[in-house]
C-alpha cells in the first residue's frame, strides 16, 4: 500500500495544494506541524515522500530547509512552483467589522501586514499553520476570528471569503521540492536539473574556476547562493542548481567537481519544472 | 546639528545596539516601526544615516531590504556584525509560571519556538517590535505578559530576566548595514569592500565569465546570491560582495564589469567589518 505524503501543515495548506497538483487530487497526506516532523516521518519510514517549501520569490531561500535536506542526506526528486495567494476567511454572516483577531502563520501575517493597516481594531495573533486556523474556526464555530489561508482552505472548511489576494506583494511564487530518503529509483532519461552543494576556501577565483567547469560541461546555472560556514571562518558553502540537456554532460562535470571542490554533494537529480 | 540615525524598532532593539556599537553609545536615534519608514526618513531628509539588517546566519539574505536599497538608489556606507541573543523578560516578582502570553516580533517568536514547547500554557502573540513590548510592560505595569528582546532592553526598561539566550540556534549572527542617500563623502583609503548588483541572461557561462574578471582583478568574493527577475523569465539579478586590498583593482574591475553585465550597479563602498 502506498504510504501518505508528509506535508507541513494540514489539508488546505499550500503544501497540500502542491501534493494535489504534483501527485493527485486524492493523494493521502500526513499532516505535520513542523518541517522537522516532516523530515522525521521520512527518516522513521512513516512516509516515503514529503513536500517542503525551499525558496520564495520575496524572501529568497529557506535556508533551514536546505539544512534539513543536507544534514540528513535526503534527496530532492522533484520540484513544483506555486503562486501563493492569501485569502481572509471567517464564518458565514461575519463581516470584517465583526473580526477582532486574525490568527495565522507568522510568515502569512508578515506578508499581509499592509492590508490590516486599514483595520486597526484587528489584533494579529501567531498560529502554527494557516489552514489549521480555518479548520478550528469552522469546527468550533468561532466568531470574531478570521484566518489567512488559501482559497482551497475556505472551500474545504466551509468558510466565507472576506477578501482575496491580500498579500502586499502580489507576485509571490514559492518553489517546493519533493524529497525522498534517497534517489535510487531515478529515471536518467527524465533528469535535466540537479541541485548541488560544495565548499570552497576563501581563495581568489575559486568559485570562478568551478563555474568555468560547469560552463565547459554545458550546464546552465539557475540558482547560486553562498553561505558562510559559521564554525569555519573564510570557508564558504555554495548551493547551486544547474539544468542541462544531456545527463552525460552532468556526469562529466560531476567527476571533475568531486575532485575540485570540498565536500561535493548532490542534493537531488530531477526534472526541471520550468518549461 | 547632527540628525538622528533611523532604526527599525525602538531604543533597546538590536538595531539600536548596532547604532551604539558602530557610532556612539549616546547617538540619537529616530525610532521607526518598519523598514519602509526607515528608508522614508532618509528620502525625506529627516535623517542622513540609517541602520538596516541585511542578512542573517540562519535565515540568509533579507531580500526585501536589498530591494529597498536598490530601488531607491541608496548607498551602503558601512557594515556591522552582531550576535543576536534573545532574552525573556517580565516585571519584577513575576516567574515564568505567572506568564500567560509572550509578545514579540514574529521572527523572534519563530527563533525561540522550541524554548516554549516546555511551557504549553504560554500563548505566543505577534507584536511589531521586540523592544516595544518590553517598554509597554514596564510603562503600563502589565502582569502576566513577557517580552522576548535584547538584554539591553531589559536594562533600559527595568525588567527582570526570566531566561537568557533562548533562541533555538545559539549562533545567530546578523549583518547590519549603515545606509545613506549617497556615498559622496567616501574615503577611498578606507574602502576595501564593495556590494554590487548586476543582471545576466540565462546563457551558459555568463556568470563564470564575470567572476573570472573579478578574480583577474584580484577581488575576493565574500557573498553571492542569484535572484530570478520575476517579470523577465531567464533573466537573473546577482547580488555580490567583494573585498580587495587596493581600490585601483576594484576600479579596473568596475570599468570592465559595466561593459560586460547589464544594469551594473554599486550598492555600496565601505570598510570590511571582518578583521
Amino acid at each position: 500500500m502506498k504510504k501518505p505524503i508528509a506535508i507541513q501543515g494540514i489539508k488546505g495548506s499550500f503544501h497540500h495544494l502542491v501534493v494535489q497538483n504534483y501527485f493527485n487530487t486524492d493523494s493521502e497526506v500526513l499532516e505535520c506541524m513542523s518541517f522537522d516532523d516532516v523530515v522525521n516521518s521520512l527518516l522513521e519510514k512513516q512516509t516515503d515522500e514529503v513536500v517542503m517549501a525551499l525558496e520564495n520569490s520575496i524572501a529568497g531561500s529557506i535556508i533551514p530547509n536546505y539544512a534539513l535536506i543536507d544534514s540528513h542526506n535526503l534527496s530532492i526528486v522533484g520540484e513544483h512552483y506555486l503562486e501563493i495567494e492569501h485569502c481572509l476567511m471567517a464564518l458565514e454572516n461575519q463581516t470584517i467589522l465583526d473580526i477582532k483577531e486574525v490568527h495565522s502563520h507568522p510568515m502569512a501575517l508578515l506578508q499581509c501586514k499592509l492590508f490590516f493597516k486599514a483595520y486597526p481594531h484587528i489584533k494579529l495573533v501567531e498560529a502554527k499553520d494557516t489552514a489549521d486556523v480555518a479548520k478550528q474556526i469552522s469546527e468550533q464555530n468561532i466568531k470574531g476570528v478570521a484566518a489567512i489561508a488559501s482559497k482551497n482552505a475556505s472551500e474545504l472548511y466551509n468558510l466565507n471569503l472576506l477578501a482575496e489576494s491580500i498579500q502586499t506583494i502580489k507576485h509571490n511564487e514559492t518553489r517546493f521540492v519533493i524529497v525522498k530518503r534517497n534517489n535510487d529509483e531515478k529515471n536518467i532519461e527524465a533528469i535535466n536539473k540537479v541541485s548541488l552543494k560544495f565548499e570552497l576556501d576563501h581563495k581568489r577565483g575559486s568559485l570562478a574556476t568551478v563555474l568555468n567547469v560547469l560552463s565547459d560541461c554545458k550546464l546552465n546555472l539557475t540558482k547560486i547562493q553562498s553561505l558562510p560556514k559559521i564554525e569555519t571562518p573564510w570557508k564558504y558553502a555554495f548551493f547551486v542548481d544547474v539544468t542541462f540537456d544531456a545527463y552525460k554532460d552532468f556526469e562529466k562535470a560531476k567527476s571533475i567537481m568531486s575532485l575540485m571542490a570540498e565536500n561535493f554533494k548532490i542534493l537531488g537529480e530531477y526534472k526541471n519544472a520550468r518549461r
